[in-house]
């Protein structure tokens, strides 16, 4: 019988992380995986995603500069093959570096397979059992598909297949523009796809705020085609392209990019066969500080199989959250400040909390638009609308939500400002410096200033027993 | 007799941001300037520069993706006077907004002219005398020349002309290779000029820990041709063209810009006739707290004048500090956080205390190398070095320097982190999402941790009281 301290199933950005905390403690682990290695991230995620974005952007800033005529583009042309070799080559990159990482420790503590509970105590891979004093469950998540569009399941990619295609579609039809859909969408569209866009809801990319939300669905429509009331797959036409009705009218596309969301990958667990009940989400319930299951203590649940906070950096916390309590004496650790990017362009992301996760009556907004903000004009990117949130009593930042150039560094700038508890008073007494994008943030903390009916001092006197200079 | 409480000699970003102090407060006052309208910065400054520098780093990376294989370039052409004309456009639209700003106040408190003082309560303008009580003196500075250059005086551009150039040279010595002579020449050479840059010292661009300032000199000669031993102008050619002498070679440029500094304009105003003595360096003595003069109690010397810190934010802040002790009891503020960013590609910037300005012994270095970080992979900009310093002891972070993509926005995290008065450990416990420049900048900060010794626990543990979720 194959008995050890820890078994974490998953080998992704949370099982790693995991085993490292556990690794630290004990030889006796054993990593369990059924899937390609090099984690989703690497493999199908962040980076084949940020790759395939940032090529797109500039070849959209070239057409920028073209039509403001400071570049004649000639017959400039994008390779669109050359393009999926590059962003597959740069996977490879990632990948290989996951995988090197792997390299020590994989031929001892690694078992590919899928692992199924038989007990509270044991699972199964393969037909062979392993059992294990405690379990990590790191079996992330899977796009997510809908049953109508069975009748066009040919056709349908999902970020699973889309960095493989050796040429990109002519057209394209995005279900779902979320923060996948919403940064594969454009990215395709500026690589000269027709992209026919379907939202679920208004709020594109996952922004919260509503006057923020009407400007991205604005500004996101002039870029490419989008249905706000969503759009009926009907099936294959004789050209073998898919044939969809939207806003009352018949349109075809060459594919259908799957990107409604993804499912965790829990019920391929048989939690059940451990004594483990789940939600009508199938779910089972865990702590959210500790991870743990609340009915199996001798579990951890973490990564975005738990759908709390999927997110890469979010899911290494959470393995290393799981991998220490599961090998030290448990300990609560604090969440970081939320921060959330898509990275569109202009880029949505928010710091803290959102819009919707405040408390009605009890916060000013300061807000900035990027139309005509000075460093946005120079980077012909005059585009893009930010708020913070901020304590009507206190002025302490709450959150902030923005869709604004180069926002993912403003976002980290707020994000970092919350976590350190800032007002928005002590915000505008750290440095700007001309002429750059934080100048915009600053418009907005002076906005929040007012609201709050702040003195707008906006240099911090000495004490007298101070003796800066 | 023309009598005021106050007159402000200037009316630059310190100038006027000295005059809205001094306006909130009395409508006796006097802005008196010789000069073109508009602001050093937005004239010929910051704004004309970043708007020529990101056109050409736009046609840079779409050099870098057609190199790359991803875009068939064909006849594409930069239309350099079509760059100069945008330049102009957006720098007029600058100007507009800054002359649009003056518009409510300008017929009745701003004087045109150059202002000498005749005695230490009055200043002459054309033959008129004007009298005040208290005198700001924000009068900024100009570009140095050196007389050797006499020989190609007609050849000499500077940024007071540069912007003005209806073609571009094919050619250009620049001479000086600090903040403004490596972003010009790295954006005038990546719009294909022939550019031969001369380093007076090493510290190009203004970076000063000497492990970065090698890695920058090195990147730099990349890109274009650097003398780092000086180089003889020796006069103009038969083909109208400079030549020069540098390494024992002799070259020849279309045009020679003068990029070795700036100096201030004090000796414009004839302090000597209000008693006041001057240094070695043209310079009066002054308190750098509240720029206040030591041998004229009622005269404020702000902005780039005292050349303490030569930066349009710092300027504005001086203005707001004189314009404010000018009418208020003299209070002391404190500067902000040290930030400095030149806009070459990488960034080169420092927040808070740069390299020289450490205490030997006392503090240590975390370091990430921007080659081979997984978000600069995928910009296509794997170039790049960052330093992080913190207290030995408490590990605080004092300051940082960087050549770094993106490194404006870094230098930003970092200033308000060292304002915050963040340790090392701290810092790690802040957000950092994936993939983005900022985990480069975790990398130092974990480099640093260790250097400490520190515990590398990144997720901060809750306290018993806590109700964090």
């Amino acid at each position: 019988m194959n008995a050890y301290k820890v078994i974490i199933i998953g080998a992704g950005t949370t099982g790693l992380t995991a085993r490292r905390q556990v690794a630290e403690k004990t030889d006796s682990y054993l990593v369990i995986d059924d899937g390609p290695l090099g984690t989703t991230c690497a493999r199908v995620g962040c980076m084949p995603s940020k790759a395939l974005i940032q090529i797109a952007n500039d070849v959209h800033q070239t057409d920028v500069i073209a039509q403001s005529g400071l570049l004649k583009k000639g017959d400039q042309q994008v390779d669109s093959a050359a393009v999926m070799r590059h962003v597959r080559s740069l996977r490879n990159r990632f990948v290989r570096s996951v995988r090197k990482g792997m390299e020590p420790w994989e031929k001892t503590h690694l078992l590919r397979g899928r692992a199924e509970f038989i007990a509270p105590d044991t699972v199964q891979v393969d037909g062979t059992q392993y059992k294990a004093e405690k379990f990590i469950l790191a079996v992330g998540s899977r796009p997510s598909l809908l049953p109508e569009w069975q009748a066009v399941k040919d056709y349908i990619i999902t970020t699973d297949d889309i960095f493989e295609l050796e040429e990109l579609p002519e057209s394209i039809l995005v279900m779902g523009l979320g923060v996948i859909g919403l940064e594969l969408g454009q990215a395709l569209s500026r690589l000269g796809i027709k992209v026919y866009g379907v939202a679920r809801r208004r709020a594109l990319g996952g922004i919260c705020d509503p006057e923020i939300q009407d400007y991205v669905c604005r500004k996101m429509a002039e870029e490419f085609t989008i249905f706000f009331d969503g759009a009926r797959v009907l099936g294959v036409n004789a050209e073998q392209k898919i044939l969809f009705e939207a806003d009352g009218k018949t349109y075809t596309a060459d594919r259908l990019l799957a990107s409604i969301g993804r499912r965790h990958n829990t019920d391929r667990l048989q939690l059940e066969k451990a004594g483990i009940t789940v939600n009508d989400r199938g779910l089972p319930e865990y702590d959210r500080q500790t991870l743990r299951l609340k009915e199996a203590r001798h579990i951890w649940f973490a990564g975005d199989v738990n759908e709390y906070r999927p997110l890469l950096h979010e899911a290494a916390d959470e393995g290393y959250i799981a991998g220490h309590n599961a090998v030290h004496q448990e300990a609560c650790f604090k969440r970081r400040v939320p921060l959330a990017i898509t990275f569109s362009d202009p880029n949505i992301a928010r710091a803290g909390k959102a819009f919707g996760e405040l408390e009605k009556g009890c916060f000013i907004t300061g807000k900035v638009s990027f139309e005509g903000q000075g460093r946005s004009i120079v980077k012909l990117k005059e585009k893009g609308l930010l708020k913070v949130y901020a304590d009507k009593d206190s002025g302490e930042l709450l959150g902030a939500e923005m869709f604004a150039p180069n926002g993912e560094h403003l976002a980290h700038l707020l994000a970092w400002a919350i976590g350190m508890r800032l007002t928005v008073q002590q915000a505008l007494q750290m440095p700007f410096y001309h002429p750059v994008l934080e100048e915009g943030l600053r418009t907005a903390l002076r906005d929040a200033a007012q609201k709050l009916g702040r003195i707008a001092e906006e240099l911090e006197r000495c004490n007298e027993a101070t003796t800066d200079k």
